[in-house]
């Protein structure tokens, strides 16, 4: 089993965290300064949590679960004790309502409702919240480093039949560690295969509108070490036709039971030049990203649609005076439209890899490892 | 027939013509300033319009080809008497050598020394040549407005089964009169539906990394009226999962004489996309576009390779001061690619729109349209 270390400037850091001096504040990253600068954000009531997913501070499906998570937690300490049950499902409501897309946010939401019920007192129930929070982070963490030795081999296996040439991963927007707790989902295989001294190099999507491949991707590619070249969007596919991938490693914002995947938008472009090239197609995710209660991602996946500021504006370090600006690229009236995510049918995903192990992206591939999710045959 | 007058303010603009007060002038739009300002820029030497065409103040398949042409004939009031036709053939290299993948360049230049070299003295030369580059723009704008005409019939037939519902017309890059002399290949077909009273909504793709579509399609679309929607380059695929696209329509660099397409980088992806959701896919484009030469798109068009800057910066206005400013949006020591163009086999295209008519993408199709290519069956 290979240690993966995640550096910033040599310190090891997750993407959320209690603080060392006051376990009352939560602490993120604020991904909106990165790559620009590394700015950690302190969360001390449920509204920041609230205000920090919703203005994306923080991102990406495991973060977004870990930070409900936390956010659970400050809401705990927050509820009156004489309104403790109703104060705590006032500010479930409201977590999960800041962001349609990612499954991992009502799921987290939920698991620490259905954990703190279980307390006798408000403060058995605080004590029970903060324990809970910091297990959904530790397992959130602990899944990706399992989805990185299980995706290793993957990638281990290109290597070898490519006689130990740079294997080749094209991946879009960020499912780093900045996307989860540590690790991330796809960048994990293949910090791991990295670490353990395979030649991998990234092609990295830039992922408009927000440049999270560009600003996120890149930053934490770097920091770790990790070859990789950034590319327009519109280039995976001409990639592909001239064989310099040799597989896609994305992440997931919510899968189906049956294995079709929401994932951000552009996906859907890249899993089909990987069919049409014969590239193998990876989604990585854990167990919380599965969405098990509905069967048809096209039809069923509530697509987030956000601020068109986002598609006619770009933001970055101007040229001119080293400062954080957004310039606009298009006419001043020019109207637009954003969803931020797009579903990529089950038919075009060649694997799942899961903190259990790699299965099809079907119905029978994933309650293959999954079992106790399979129902009752005699259930209706 | 209808009259398409293509409006900048109320005057009528072509991308290139000669000055009205001194004929040894040419004048051109600097697309280089749109949308945030309409310039206009004398081309006095051959060596201006070299540097117009890899500058990119003008640029597109057509509008290379004119600009070729007329600087030509700028090469030819330069060339020496005793050495004019060393000169010429000089400069006519110079030209071609510009920009790799636009096959109206190579076409435009020889054309313009074929009908040269039948001049007699240096002079006579001079006034062929005038004529020659003016009667490439106007062929180029009379075979565009053509294209118009061919390509309204699709989408009015598709308007007829919409009932007249919007029809929703997805393009990638700027194929507008912006990249010919006059209304556009992939544009003109909208222009031409628009001004007859169809109802017509275009999908604009960003078409990063120089954003042509942003900045060049959404500008003139809007000066004419055309109702528009700006989208990244991630969101077609969705929108046609959705059933939001009725037609895909783009224009070409380069189109072989079996009908493989190069055109703006992420062209394939879209064609990909179109492919799986049953969308129709068209390619506008005048017979100077074809490449006869070749018949393996994928493996003999060269593909320009250009400025990483150009993924790793974003230029527009500054939403702080309103100047024209980059932004970096990734890490300081971010290594990027930046290929130019893709190939879309000409499997994934429908049909192709030329002056002459509406073919398929395939080498009989072709030939039908342009018996004159035929090869004569007895040469080896």
């Amino acid at each position: 089993m290979v240690l993966i270390e995640l550096k910033v400037e040599n310190t090891s850091y997750r993407t959320i965290w209690p603080s060392e001096t006051d376990d009352r504040v939560v602490r993120i990253i604020n991904q909106l300064a990165l790559p620009h600068s590394f700015e950690i954000v302190d969360l001390r009531r449920a509204e920041d949590a609230c205000f920090a997913i919703e203005e994306m501070q923080v991102r990406g499906a495991g973060l977004i679960g870990a930070t409900a998570g936390f956010g659970m937690y400050l809401a705990s300490l927050q509820a009156g004790n004489e309104t403790f049950d109703q104060d705590l499902i006032r500010q479930a409501e409201k977590l999960k309502s800041t962001r349609p897309t990612a499954s991992n946010l009502a799921w987290a939401v939920d698991r620490m409702l259905a954990k703190t019920s279980a307390g006798k007192t408000p403060e058995e129930k605080r004590t029970i919240a903060k324990a809970e929070a910091q297990a959904i982070a530790d397992e959130d963490a602990d899944f990706c480093r399992r989805i990185g030795e299980y995706g290793k081999a993957i990638i281990e296996e290109i290597s070898a039949r490519k006689e130990g040439a740079p294997v080749n991963v094209l991946t879009h927007c960020n499912a780093g560690w900045l996307a989860f707790v540590d690790h991330g989902s796809a960048t994990s295989p293949i910090y791991a295969a990295h670490d353990s001294g395979i030649d991998v190099h990234v092609w990295v999507d830039e992922t408009r509108p927000r440049n999270q491949g560009a600003s996120l991707t890149c930053w934490e590619l770097g920091q770790h070490g990790v070859p990789h070249t950034l590319v327009t969007d519109n280039l995976g596919g001409h990639l592909m036709q001239h064989g310099l991938v040799d597989m896609v490693l994305v992440g997931t914002d919510r899968t189906t039971g049956t294995g079709d995947v929401a994932n951000k938008i552009g996906t859907y472009l890249k899993a089909l030049a990987a069919k049409d090239n014969g590239v193998p197609f990876y989604v990585a995710l854990p167990s919380s990203t599965f969405d098990f209660s509905i069967r048809d991602g096209l039809k069923e996946i509530p697509i987030e649609e956000r601020s068109t500021d986002e598609v006619t504006f770009v933001t970055g370090l101007s040229k001119t005076n080293g400062e954080l600006t957004s310039v606009r690229h298009c006419p001043p009236e020019t109207k637009a439209k954003n969803w931020g995510f797009d579903v990529t049918p089950a038919r075009l995903v060649d694997k799942l890899i899961c903190e259990r192990g790699i299965c099809d992206a079907s119905e029978e591939g994933i309650l293959s490892l999954f079992p106790e999710k399979r129902k009752d045959p005699a259930t209706p």
